[in-house]
């Protein structure tokens, strides 16, 4: 029962995204140590982009706006079945064959 | 070395862009599979609400839409040192006790 207290209908995106803040600590904890795995590539690649271009070519904050990046495109997942071929398990580029786990 | 090819300045970010591109589709694998351990949780949310307000009242598309959601505010992640604590390893409402995985 979601309007007992302020006699308001309920909203069912607030509703849900109420759950979402609620869980969102938990979730970014779990992508973060996703992201971590990838970190050492980035960190490669500004190496080397500063060995060839100079300490400054390259920052921290480029690093950080990628990742963010990365999350933008990671919204791709959660697109619905109808429209996009990788909810249902499949990214562009790469097939995916472990089962979903639920 | 970037620009040997086509003779152009190295553009950092759009080295690094390169690179996430490349990797977008193996980070989502990762993503989706930390996001299908939550899915129950709105699966159960979204019961609550049609047992109470019907079937049309939340549809899949609102429980994507949240996921896409749980994303933009994984961006929170990658803010810089500087400007918060999540990516030195606190999120909010939650301290993580575990190491960066690197």
């Amino acid at each position: 029962h979601y309007n007992t207290r302020n006699g308001g209908c309920v909203n069912p995106a607030k509703a849900l995204d109420l759950l979402r803040s609620v869980l969102q600590g938990a979730m970014n904890k779990e992508i973060k140590k996703v992201m971590d795995k990838y970190r050492h590539f980035f960190d490669a690649a500004a190496q080397n982009i500063r060995d060839n271009y100079g300490e400054k070519s390259v920052s921290e904050s480029n690093i950080m706006s990628t990742f963010q990046d990365a999350m933008e495109q990671a919204k791709e997942i959660f697109k619905s079945d109808e429209t996009s071929s990788i909810a249902s398990g499949k990214t562009e580029g790469e097939d995916i064959k472990d089962e979903p786990v639920r």
